[in-house]
Parts: structure tokens; C-alpha cells; sequence
């Protein structure tokens, strides 16, 4: 038995979001069942963001024990060949230490957040990203993302079922920048609360279209309630990034 | 009546290409059946670039003569809204002189083609780029591109049904380049032969995993015969991604 690490990318478009539930397919149940498949037997699998129904994945992590031995290449070509037809992957595997665990031991998410701002829907860019038409000041939503670096009381951008026993997160980075049609807000920090990224992204929403001056971003987290922000942002436009560890558990296992 | 351009994007994947056919929805039936729902008469809709069954395109340009008197704003907005729920967009509409042809006053296409180069299949990127496992060499492929630039007889590139009065074309671009696991091939020239961009992305491929050396490529060329070159690459890699007039018809209404 060994403990294995393997980094998932996926279109969360279809699913109810990583966990199990009853009301549809999970990214757990299918990549369980994948698992299952190789092993002949149940195996849980452990990831280090529990994403919600249509947030995507550019790099999951999870772990999971195996009993089977397998090289790192061997054991992604045989999930990936189980995981069809899903826009499920593994696109890296590594055998790791019994004392891993995808969600514990991580010690930085980051998450990428997309908007779409032209008048025209998506088109390509369909479920992967927040359609808003009318023009957003990205240099302002910048300016006001700014206020929230740093280690504070996080209640204003906390989802009511949030399950952390703290509301207290340290937000390293959180920067706004445009690309054309699209404008990228990239998160990262150790942890973050419930819709936390998705309500801070709805907040600033409110900056860009010029409702709120940039400074209002501080009066918004000062305020510690949940209804001085704005909106949650949908799920469509978020992809998990990247998870970080003491040391990169994929560094012999990259394409 | 006046005579109207559209820049049009879509995800070519679930239609049978830009021309009305019999075996399933077109780009073309769905765009004019969109006008018709707002002019209340058929219409006909002329493309710059007639792609193939799942070619996706970020501008395709398109013409069509309606009776009723819009601003290009009110226009794109009912032809999106009357598109729905199809991953095909207006993006921008222009009033043009009456001359004004999409296919036959175009003096440049463009086109990018995605190849996914890592050991994982696609998951994100389903349906958008050919999924090649071994390890392609980028440097070697931009290199062999490199032979085909200028004024040839692109036989050897050119589909058995094309319908060009000539194998002459002028090639102004081909380069490749590489972002991570993705290598991006883009080609530009006044017009293309039936699945010439295709046809030069699946020899380079050949040039990528060692079988041909850069310069075999004029060789290929020279052979002004198709089987010397490689295989068509897949269409799910390719986008239209600009059409060039003498004047950009949307320069007042972009985004």
C-alpha cells in the first residue's frame, strides 16, 4: 500500500462540484470510481479544495492509497484511459511519504478568476467564464482588491455555510489585470473561506463598474457581515489554479 | 436594405462547419435562421472562410443584406439574443458599402492551431486542440515552417476536393512557438487551399518528433504531390482568427 498524490485538471462544467452528493455526478465519485476500477476494490480520495458544482480545475490535488505498484507514468495512463469520456485528467502522479495529505499539508492555494466584459455573451469561452457587458475599470478593481491584503477577519466575503472554524485568512495576493476582452483576478493565500474568492470577485465587480470608490473595499471587510459586500460571483469564471506544498510533489512526474 | 458585416465566433465542435449541409446543423443555417427570426425573410449569409466540421473560429466575417434600419449595437444584440443557446456570437456589426464582399474583398486570413503536448489527454481543453502524447520539438518544427514562406505551389498541401482554380498561394507566416504544454502554430496569407493549414500542421508534426529533418519540409513542398506530405491534423485544433480588409469594417464597433 502506498500513499500517491496525482494532479487533476477538469471541467467542472457537468458536475455537482468535487464533493459526493446525491443530486448528481461529483469529481470524487467519478475519479473514485476510476480508482475503483484499477484497484478492484473502494479507495477515497482526498483533495486539497473541495470546488464547488461548475468551478473548474487547472491543478487539483489529491491523495489517495493504492495497493497496486505502479511507475508515476503507468498509474496516470491507467486513470486517464478509466476516466473517459469525462474532461476529467490526471495529469501528473507521485508516490509520496504515509504522512501526505493533499489537504493538510498544503500550504498555498492560488485560484484564477475570469470575466468576460464586452457586450457580446461567450461564445467560445462558454461556462468558463462571468459574462458582464458593460465596461469595468479594471486599474480601479485592482486598487481596490489592494485593501484586502494581508491577515484579517474575512466574515464579509464568507458564505453562510462556510465550515472553517475561523473567519480569520491571510490573503496574499490579489491582483486584477485585463487581457483584451478578459479580465484575470488571481487569488492566493494558504487557505480561503467558503465562496470567499467568488464573493471577493463579486465585491470588486461593484468597484469596476464605478458603484463603489476602491476604498470602499476596506469598509466592506471592516464591516465583518456578509451583507455589506456584493455578490457571489458564478461559479463559471473560477479555476483552481495551483496547490502548494512544502515541496513540489510532481517536480520528478511534469510533462 | 443595406449591406451588413458580422464578426462571428463560435465553437465549431458540434456543427458540421460553416456551410449549410444536409447531415446536421451548419454555422451558416443557424446564423440565418437567427436573421430571418429578426427580418422576418430569408437572408443569406456569406463567410470569409468556409470551416470545417468542428474548426472554431475567434473572427469569422460574414456578410448579409437586411431591410431593417439598426444601430450595430441593437443589431448584434438581437441576432445574440435570437442565436441563443448555440456557442456561436456576434461580436461586433458593421454598415458597409454595398460592395463589400466578406469572402471576395478579404486581403489576409489567419489562423491558429493548438496541439495539447503533454502525456495527459485533454481536459480543460476538450475539443480544442490535437492531443499529441510524445514530445514534440517546437524549435525544429518553426524551423521547417520556415521552408514554406513565399509564393509556391502548395499541392502537396491541398485536400482532393478543393475547389481553387490554382495550387498557387502566397504564405506570409508560419511560425511556432510553444506556452507550456501547448504548442501554438499560426499561419497567415491572403487565402488558404482546402485544408492547407491542416495539411502543413500535420507534416510539421512529423518534422516535431524527429522522423523528417526541418528541411525535408521543401522537399515536401517541391514533391507538389499530397502524399508526400504528412496527415491532415485534426480540425478540433484550429481557429480563424482574423480576417484582414483594405479597412477594418469594425473599428467602430469593437468591444
Amino acid at each position: 500500500m502506498a500513499r500517491w498524490a496525482l494532479k487533476l485538471e477538469y471541467d467542472g462544467t457537468a458536475y455537482v462540484g468535487w464533493q459526493r452528493q446525491v443530486n448528481g455526478p461529483s469529481i470524487q465519485s467519478v475519479l473514485e470510481e476510476a480508482v475503483a476500477r484499477l484497484e478492484g476494490a473502494a479507495v477515497a480520495c482526498i483533495a486539497a479544495g473541495r470546488t464547488d458544482s461548475g468551478v473548474h480545475a487547472e491543478a487539483q490535488v489529491v491523495h489517495a492509497d493504492l495497493a497496486r505498484d505502479m511507475a508515476p507514468s503507468q498509474l496516470r495512463a491507467a486513470l486517464n484511459y478509466h476516466l473517459k469520456p469525462h474532461p476529467i485528467v490526471v495529469v501528473a502522479a507521485a508516490e509520496m511519504a504515509d504522512d501526505f495529505n493533499a489537504r493538510f499539508s498544503a500550504v498555498g492555494r492560488a485560484y484564477c478568476y475570469r470575466i468576460l466584459n464586452r457586450p457580446a455573451r461567450a461564445g467560445l469561452l462558454a461556462n468558463r467564464v462571468w459574462h458582464i457587458p458593460q465596461y469595468l475599470d479594471e486599474a480601479a478593481m485592482h486598487a481596490g482588491a489592494q485593501h484586502l491584503l494581508g491577515r484579517h477577519d474575512f466574515s464579509s466575503f464568507r458564505a453562510a455555510g462556510c465550515q472553517a472554524s475561523s473567519p480569520l485568512r491571510t490573503l496574499d495576493r490579489l491582483d486584477v489585470r485585463r487581457r483584451g476582452d478578459v479580465i484575470e483576478i488571481v487569488a492566493e493565500a494558504r487557505s480561503f473561506l467558503h465562496h470567499q474568492v467568488r464573493n471577493m470577485v463579486g465585491t470588486l465587480k461593484n468597484v469596476g463598474d464605478g458603484r463603489w470608490a476602491p476604498a470602499h473595499m476596506a469598509a466592506v471587510l471592516a464591516a465583518r457581515e456578509r451583507g455589506a459586500a456584493g455578490q457571489t460571483a458564478p461559479a463559471a469564471g473560477l479555476f483552481l489554479t495551483n496547490v502548494r506544498y512544502a515541496q513540489n510533489p510532481f517536480a520528478g512526474d511534469e510533462e
